[in-house]
């Protein structure tokens, strides 16, 4: 019985046989630059790189060393290149690794890779490196998924928050609680197998404390979601406004200190979002709202104030500009159930008065001048703070994944069962079933309980190819 | 005297001191991929990514070795990376160079060349790089050039073309030449100090003979620019015909196997060029003739036989479309003077006839069926045949570089000043006066004599940033 609750729930090893083969790709981006970097794993690295390589002869090699040299294949030289070597297991994937920088042509990649490919490499599938990685116990899956969010961050927040998942993160918390989980699993397995003999191996208060701890850590993580989706995702921000009340003017003074880093990053969905604004690291999405615009038809204004209602539905803040020198621009109705997330911003605030109160907001209302740019600052601090606030600069831990989110909310549904069995005081049998369960949720997340392969090829099939 | 000359026309050392400082770029194409390469040269190199890095002291380490670890500034970690030292001389730039090798996240690519930056490097102008190689003497100018081209290559022909002038090519040659001419000159230079004695240092056979050789060896290469143009930029190929005539089948026909390596290039100019075809590992490109359409007004039909009439002019071959099938098909008369330069195209030939004609090319004309795709190999065949030929299999060296055949051109004609001034049995004096000026142009080439840094300004401005 011990075995075999062990078996089911131990580490397991995953050495499927298909990835003994040598695979490659270009990791760098497509285009013309000044170098591309092509990248070789498996058992025949070093053999197949070794035949196009006339300087030297690979194998005597040490690992971790720069090699330059010509390749060269039936005669044609095909480039001057450097490489990288990196000996099983000290590489990226745990395999023997090669990685050839080359002139950043297209013509020379692709003929590189028809040429590797000759000799018995095979071009690898997205993210089969970091499959690879996973599978030879280089990191886990939580650290493989941090991968590809690392490559994806366009904003400081992303960018440390997929970093602190990559050298370990939360996974590792869970990966001790779950270590002793499994303590505590198999003492209860024990009893049931005295169960004739009425003996307890296994203390119940300090087993419900234990379940208490891995709840509250759960917990935190689950609650830590809505942070690290927005982190991921870049908060969502409804610029709600008549038109006159000077819109566009803020979103300009909004945007114009800083286009920097954000701007030059492609794959902005355009049709959807207006602009992009980073926050003291962190991505602000600014949403068209499309305005309550005074259209002529009825029909047509409530069509713009549905799709308004819609993006106040699904934002997380909305700023609601009002025009302050307008006596008829009043409080929207609609408005109402969003209170929570609205900032109220008067605009067009005579100068001296936003000066005087330097901005001050009070009650999620600012005044400010987008003219003058006068309080901007402290509008983003305000629209900082409501989202973000102290919880990212705190050491808290933050769950950036849906995978993870929604393996985080089984684990706390299984240990409410466990409680609930403990309190009802149900057999020791039925208490198992609920720890094993528990368990293979808190080893799903890192990996350590055998996944669907439809499962992993969805986590690395997002990689781009070459990782 | 001699002492004068040799300062003159001798190899130079290029130490400008504003080299001294620490470059960084990025040396791979924007955008996100597996990998992004940072590449740092100068002689504060190690010291500024060791700031940044945790693992180890870089100033410990050998050369040519690989470093993993975590770059870090004032508490962020910015990413794990994989540092490869290279230590002066042996480097590119032939100063101490670190490659970071780090997650292809533009954010954490900027944030890492702003950190750099804060410690004290600059960024890189376009090819400061390679400059930096070609003043440290670990290349000459013309393989310094074969570098951009080399990137810049997307066909075979022009990357071994670029691959051959970056190992030596043709430079070596004229250096050897131009050693030998500097062994003459300084004998004549020598006779004008002992003039009045009416001593003679210099053999005038062999001198002549010498000459003779530098001529040969520079009309060959000048010769080899027409070739050289051509694999760098494409051959230009203009298709001709009357609408019914198959210009589209024929076009379809001739790109159908092979998109592949070619296709797939950014940024060939779709304004003005159809497609591209890959013959023999050579570039072709079928350059749109808008054809001679049958419109209902003669002002637009001349207006379409002007625009095909300069394509033709540019082009290297005309492909004149003829349908077989159409009695009234004859020969366009604006054709004649391009006649050496045009392949007659005899389409829509009875599927029979091609068959037993097997396609065989007479007088530059070729018989074919579009439609049925037959005879499409033999005419790809004949084009290749036709501009390219035999000359790129045998190891003739080609120049590539209009640079290079400028100076070429200049050299031959001091060569010749020299021939005219023996013949005429000019003084001493005068003749130095034209072997240097042909000593300075060969010195040129290679970059051996000191050079406007406009020129050089010129040279690497054309590459990409990171090279």
């Amino acid at each position: 019985m011990i075995n075999c609750i062990f078996a089911q729930i131990g580490t397991m090893s995953y050495l499927p046989g298909s990835n003994q083969d040598t695979i490659v790709a270009l990791a760098t981006p497509q285009g013309s630059g000044a170098l591309g970097i092509i990248r070789v794993s498996g058992q025949d690295t070093f053999a197949i790189v070794n035949e196009l390589f006339t300087a030297k002869n690979l194998s005597n090699q040490k690992t971790h060393t720069l090699h330059f040299g010509i390749l060269e294949y039936e005669g044609e030289i095909i480039d001057e290149v450097v490489l990288s070597l990196f000996r099983n297991p000290r590489s990226y994937t745990g395999e023997d690794v090669i990685e050839i920088s080359c002139h950043g042509s297209s013509y020379i990649q692709q003929r590189l890779l028809q040429v590797l490919i000759q000799l018995g490499a095979r071009m690898a599938h997205p993210g089969e490196f970091t499959e690879r990685a996973f599978f030879n116990g280089k990191m886990d899956l939580t650290q493989a998924e941090a991968v590809a969010d690392l490559i994806a961050s366009n904003s400081k927040a992303a960018q440390q928050t997929a970093l602190k998942q990559l050298r370990g993160g939360f996974s590792e918390d869970l990966q001790k609680l779950r270590e002793e989980l499994i303590h505590f699993a198999a003492l209860i397995e024990l009893e049931l197998d005295f169960s004739e003999e009425d003996v307890e191996f296994v203390d119940r208060t300090q087993f419900m404390r234990l379940i208490a701890a891995i709840k509250s850590a759960t917990q935190q993580l689950i609650d830590s979601f809505r942070l690290g989706n927005v982190i991921k995702n870049g908060v969502r921000v409804a610029i709600i406004g008549r038109p006159n009340a000077g819109k566009s003017t803020l979103l300009n003074a909004l945007l114009n200190e800083q286009r920097a880093i954000v701007s030059d990053i492609a794959g902005t969905t355009r049709d959807t979002i207006e602009e992009t604004l980073n926050i003291n690291g962190s991505l602000f999405r600014l949403i068209d709202t499309a305005g309550i615009r005074e259209h002529s038809s009825d029909h047509i204004e409530n069509l713009g104030i549905e799709r308004s209602k819609a993006n106040a539905e699904q934002s997380h803040i909305i700023l609601y500009l009002i025009d302050s020198t307008d006596k008829e621009d009043s409080e929207l109705d609609w408005l109402a159930p969003y209170k929570d997330k609205t900032i109220r911003v008067l605009n067009k605030v005579d100068v001296t008065i936003v000066q005087q109160e330097a901005c001050v907001a009070e009650d999620q209302t600012i005044k400010i001048s987008a003219k003058q740019k006068l309080g901007i600052e402290a509008l983003k601090q305000l629209m900082y703070q409501k989202v973000i606030g102290t919880e990212l600069q705190t050491e808290n831990t933050i769950v950036t994944n849906a995978r993870h989110h929604g393996i985080l909310l089984k684990i706390a549904e299984s240990l409410d069962d466990i409680e609930t069995g403990m309190e009802n005081q149900v057999t020791g049998d039925l208490l198992a079933i609920d720890i094993r369960s528990c368990l293979h949720y808190l080893g799903e997340i890192s990996g350590k309980v055998e996944h669907d392969r439809d499962i992993l090829g969805t986590i690395f099939g997002k990689f781009c190819i070459g990782k």
